[in-house]
């Protein structure tokens, strides 16, 4: 390698030590076979297979490699900004500035135009325009549902989470795979019939 | 959904919550912003996203969709079988046929063709064969070392690992990439340089 291509596995090698962090962001959602809670680059690697193996059910047919890599990348701004509750209102209100810096700083550490190609997977994902990026968004979204439906509802009931806001929060399934969002409403319907997920609409609340 | 997607819905569910459980298998590597060894699911995640971003490193041009799919679901066989540390030359010996038989049970969990599809990327990455299953190979191998060298050494010093070790268990990634492999012999030289990894040529245990 000469001097430009050794800068270059310089820089990429610190944004790839730099993910490491995101090993210590910790979701609101319980793994399911251990007392903790999850962290946000191992639900990155659950919600990738989780696409690569629902990907037949979403509403338009979608490149599941694309998909894979916007849902590797979407949470690494968390590194900076946290990870924002889904049903944390309050929190929601900057969430997109806040991480709007984080994406400058941790892209920024790759080499310029590697760094723009990775702000633009994480721009597509925000934007949830294309059906890649729909479908990422529901698959992100089921599997923190499908996690409290295997924990007694542990995450919600911390933060007295109620039926209506579990169905107003998720709706956005529905974008990306009609199929998909018939099945988890089932499965929060189960839920509440189980006494592990109260009723009622809720309260914005700051989490 | 009539009653068959039905039916393949609940297989792959199963499948996925199934996975839940490689967030529970512990690694000998720390991760570099907690006192804690890593698990096989983040670790995942994270060599998806060093592969992507390394890819113009790789010996021949590769399909960094399919090396993405490989690291994805290529430890996925620890759930039954549990992680072999690559130092383990007694656990070594059995390790592809328990990772085989569990491979049958958890791909087995899958709708049929889903499963086989699966198991045939872990084959794929089992075998080394082909430059994205090398490449795969050599970025599953190259972030340990780094986590090793940004952790002053903790998984080997846990374990008597000395230099010659190390040399001779990374030396695949140059099937991969001879650039890492010049690279990280760099670091595993700094390593031993500032003291945090012994010279020597260690001696095969059961670990």
């Amino acid at each position: 390698m000469d001097q430009l291509n050794i800068g270059r596995l310089a820089q990429q090698i610190a944004f790839i030590m730099e993910l490491d962090k995101l090993k210590s962001i910790l979701r609101r959602s319980y793994v399911t076979h251990a007392d903790r809670r999850e962290n946000s680059a191992e639900h990155s690697w659950h919600i990738a297979l989780a696409a690569l193996t629902l990907a037949e059910h979403a509403n338009e047919p979608v490149d599941v490699s694309h998909v894979i890599k916007l849902l590797l990348i979407h949470d690494i701004v968390e590194i900076d900004a946290g990870d924002t509750f889904v049903y944390d209102t309050a929190g929601k209100v900057d969430q997109f500035d806040r991480e709007t810096l984080a994406a400058k700083r941790i892209f920024g550490l790759l080499p310029p135009e590697q760094g723009a190609t990775y702000r633009k997977l994480w721009q597509e994902f925000e934007e949830r325009v294309t059906p890649e990026a729909k479908f990422a968004r529901a698959v992100d979204r089921l599997l923190p549902v499908l996690h409290n439906c295997y924990t007694q509802g542990r995450g919600w009931q911390e933060h007295n989470i109620r039926q209506g806001q579990v169905l107003a929060a998720n709706r956005i399934i529905e974008e990306g795979s009609a199929d998909l969002w018939r099945f988890i409403q089932g499965k929060i319907q189960d839920a509440v019939d189980q006494g592990f997920l109260a009723e009622g609409i809720g309260t914005q609340q700051r989490i």
